[in-house]
């Protein structure tokens, strides 16, 4: 089969059309994969930015695709394990160690095998695992998100943060972005954002301030110098949930900020098994449609990792397997 | 009356013998007072190190007294309101700007008098108003503290950490402390704590780390440099909950083992009406008594903050009011 083989750190993973199919084991299915899409994590493993990295290694986390004429797509968290608080420690993402989802076939339980939803194309339905999951449980389950929430995505281009602000305005959320980019802000307000700060200038947070708009519920993933700003405009039991550090540990927090305001600072990575139900069933309710920023093909690999080393998609980066 | 008042900051309040006593409003009851208890906020009042501070104002948020025969005490969070999340606008605790407890009488609504728990001292009863509150809330509604969680208590001398020690071994947790006093963790010890590090060895937390021990629940009021530290000894699905920030600002937070480990960092102050009925009733069923460091006199009160601002205390500065 045809498959994207990561042999060597800073290099990216490369086509290998001679790949041995997976040969399920015991309660494996196998299933022939249409679309996968990539995450930020995929970009961090070629750069051996994470931890236990074995090569080697079929990357991937997502993807659609059929076992017959089921058609499936795949919970991307293998061994999440029973605890409500967090993952076991036998946890690990699909797509390394573990072979993933940029192939033609891949072998997996059968408790990691979801139907996908009706209204979606197969492209679409290949972006919704793990932006999707980590989403869901980082509003739902950590920040316990409501309609009535004021809610900000920072950083709304990646694919967690747009899931994030998609199922957000779903819940009826007054939703705000910010980002480096005046062009996503715009597509954000086209999706339904009510407002967008452009965090390139300075004290941007200042003007909301000035607006007197704070926040209940703040999602952010760059963390950094810039998170001491979130928490100034975090309401009185805003929750502020972090599943991401791409500018570094938290600085010059305000103590007397986060007791007063009784702010919660939240830790959130991926999701169980239940919470991949729940958004199952909270994106079919709402007809919401993962966004694709671009598709690319076998030939076309190194592009889709430099779009996603360069940051500037707006939304999923997804393959076409076929 | 007798009262103590504050005139101006960065003096320590002065007794009046001669303060007109208060008249009660429509609804309002007259409490004969018996003991008062200090709390560090008294401290930062002194210093001018608390928002819209106005005076002259007799100082004090914990009591002890009588209506007639009934023996109460007192809720110290004026104006809380109904929001389980975080108190109101109007939210001030008792003794600035309302005058507090260290008088001989004061007036408040009956909704702020309790019957004081039959099993306690007066002195002792003076104790549990807002470092109990403080600390129940933090444990129970904030980190949803339960019999099975191992707990640190950082700094365990204070009023706050000491009842938060208490309520945590009343519960059945295994209670780890710091402090920066050997004595001080001699003591938590012998009240039933099951190990105790000091603060001012260098890396104590190393230690910690080595001993694979690591905490489900952590309650801080230190904040500052040292905070990033309990981050790296936090169990997964660990909450450190902050009441305060006595070192400012919390510095280098690693965002990966926050996001990783699902860690949740808590601000929390005080607590709700529903919350002090919830702590009278535990802390009743449990037989649980304040402790108090040392009691003084009308004649004693420079010694009384003095030591207060010294911070060399295990448990609760106490006045007798008599």
């Amino acid at each position: 089969m045809k498959a994207l083989v990561l042999h060597h750190l800073n290099e990216f993973p490369s086509l290998d059309e001679n790949y041995a199919n997976p040969v399920p084991e015991k309660d494996e299915l196998l299933v022939k994969l249409t679309y996968a899409a990539l995450n930020r994590r995929d970009y961090w493993i070629t750069q051996g930015q994470y931890p236990n990295i074995k090569l080697p290694v079929i990357m991937g986390s997502d993807g659609c695709g059929y076992i017959g004429d089921r058609r499936v797509l795949l919970y991307p968290a293998i061994g999440w394990g029973s605890n409500k608080r967090h993952q076991a420690d036998s946890f690990q993402p699909l797509g390394m160690p573990k072979n993933g989802t940029l192939a033609e076939y891949i072998a997996v339980q059968p408790s990691y095998v979801y139907d996908a939803p009706d209204y979606l194309t197969d492209a679409e339905a290949a972006c919704i695992g793990m932006a999707g999951l980590t989403a869901f449980r980082a509003l739902f389950s950590r920040a316990e998100l409501r309609g009535e929430d004021r809610v900000l995505i920072n950083g709304v281009g990646g694919g967690v943060a747009l899931m994030a602000c998609q199922l957000a305005l779903a819940a009826g959320c007054e939703v705000h972005v910010t980002s480096g980019s005046d062009e996503k802000i715009d597509l954000a307000l086209k999706l339904g954002a009510i407002a967008g700060y452009n965090y390139k200038k300075e004290n941007w947070h200042k003007s909301v301030i000035k607006e007197g708009i704070h926040f209940d519920v703040i999602v952010d993933s760059a963390g950094g110098p810039g998170f001491s700003n979130l928490i100034k405009i975090a309401a009185p039991g805003g929750r502020i949930v972090t599943y991401g550090g791409t500018h570094g540990a938290l600085q010059n927090l305000n103590t007397q900020i986060i007791f007063w305001r009784q702010l919660s600072i939240l830790g959130s990575t991926m999701g169980s098994p239940t919470e991949f139900k729940e958004l199952l069933h909270f994106i079919s309710k709402y007809q919401i449609r993962p966004i694709i920023d671009r598709l690319y093909h076998w030939d076309t690999t190194d592009q889709a990792f430099e779009a996603l080393r360069d940051s500037h998609q707006f939304g999923k980066i997804v393959f076409s397997l076929q």
